[in-house]
């Protein structure tokens, strides 16, 4: 297996994606919000960029609307982009759209790959043994406004070394390698090595620690979301 | 003094870098090449993407021509991209006109900066004390064909690390702590840190470990390469 991750979308060339089994990584929040939904019984998730977009599909199939803009809630919409508010009550059996900043823009920019998945530090053990049998596995982290974004990486560190225990000849490009350092570095102590962190930090200033708590708790969660037909991930 | 680390140019936002002081860094081998070239006497070196643009400028001038294409020399230019070359007896009161793949691409895109320097694991506290009293640093990393790369990501994290013994609240990036933190971890190991590197591999397979040797000697050259005058680096 080859594993190659991505600090954020600009990184991608267009071959970048193309036939390849792609994990997409918005730790804080948005993927992490989309993992729990789908956990929770929810029978589909449908990223869309723009919000009177994502009004007009969610009134189309009589969806949820979830999402942020600058990580606080958008007006209308009936759920934020924290994870708590993604209960078994209020997503089971329900669709739901999700809109948000990095995390939706990260996912388009994958739409050419061939499987399409969403991960994060709660799912890391759950899409390493889905990409078991893959042979080219590039992993997308969805960064900050363009920029490099630790908890990104170091949740793609993680599910890369949950892969090397199952295949431990899996060949890592230079990122790939860094981010399994960074993470083996934490030694499971993800907040203090997170805790400096800018998108961490903002996201502390405005009172979301309780989802940073929520969204760091490895493996506490079994879906893998999956990109299926017309884009729906369950 | 806040500091920021870019993996490869196309993170650079087009605002990125205007009022900067910026450091460059193809620790392998080309800003490690320049240092080289004028800790050794060179006047001056002139980075140029394109060979026939190179012979001109190199021609008008009297300049030495250096430099590579895919890591290889290129006709009729008197020296390759290998560090070894630029002996005192060679570049001694001479300039340099220098073209390469991905160091030149990031020097160019660092233009806007409002100092330039070019810098590598050979001259990195020669850098950290050069940019002691700058308010905002922003190191960009060349990387390889617009991939991260673990050694300009290293030797950036090397340069951060000095910075921090004389400004200890020098306030990080998240790559700039994630290059700081590989860095530490390799110890002062660095042949076994980047050896498992994309670009360090290739260059082993093309017979260029005398290059390699030479470029992770920590401290070894005084000179930082800075911006002039017309372009030239000296």
């Amino acid at each position: 297996m080859q594993i190659q991750v991505y600090a954020e979308p600009a990184m991608l060339r267009s071959e970048g994606l193309r036939g390849q089994t792609t994990v997409v990584i918005d730790a804080l929040r948005m993927t992490s919000v989309a993992i729990t939904a789908v956990d929770n019984g929810c029978e589909g998730v449908m990223p869309v960029r723009d919000v009177e977009d994502a009004r007009r599909v969610a009134r189309d199939v009589g969806a949820l609307l979830g999402g942020e803009r600058n990580a606080l809630p958008i007006e209308g919409f009936q759920l934020s982009n924290s994870p708590l508010e993604y209960t078994p009550q209020r997503v089971q059996g329900r669709r739901l759209v999700l809109s948000t900043s990095n995390g939706t823009r990260a996912i388009l920019a994958a739409q050419e790959s061939e499987r399409l998945l969403l991960g994060g530090f709660i799912n890391a053990q759950a899409v390493a043994d889905t990409v078991r049998d893959c042979e080219a596995l590039s992993i997308l982290c969805a960064g900050t406004l363009g920029r490099f974004t630790l908890e990104d990486v170091l949740a793609a560190g993680g599910i890369v070394d949950r892969v090397l225990r199952h295949t431990p000849d899996a060949m890592l490009d230079d990122l790939a390698l860094a981010a399994m350092r960074l993470y083996r570095q934490a030694d499971g102590k993800l907040q203090e090595a997170l805790r400096p962190g800018r998108h961490y930090q903002w996201l502390v200033r405005h009172g979301m620690q309780a989802d940073i708590d929520y969204c760091l708790q490895e493996d506490c969660a079994q879906a893998v979301p999956e990109r299926h037909e017309g884009g729906w991930f369950a």
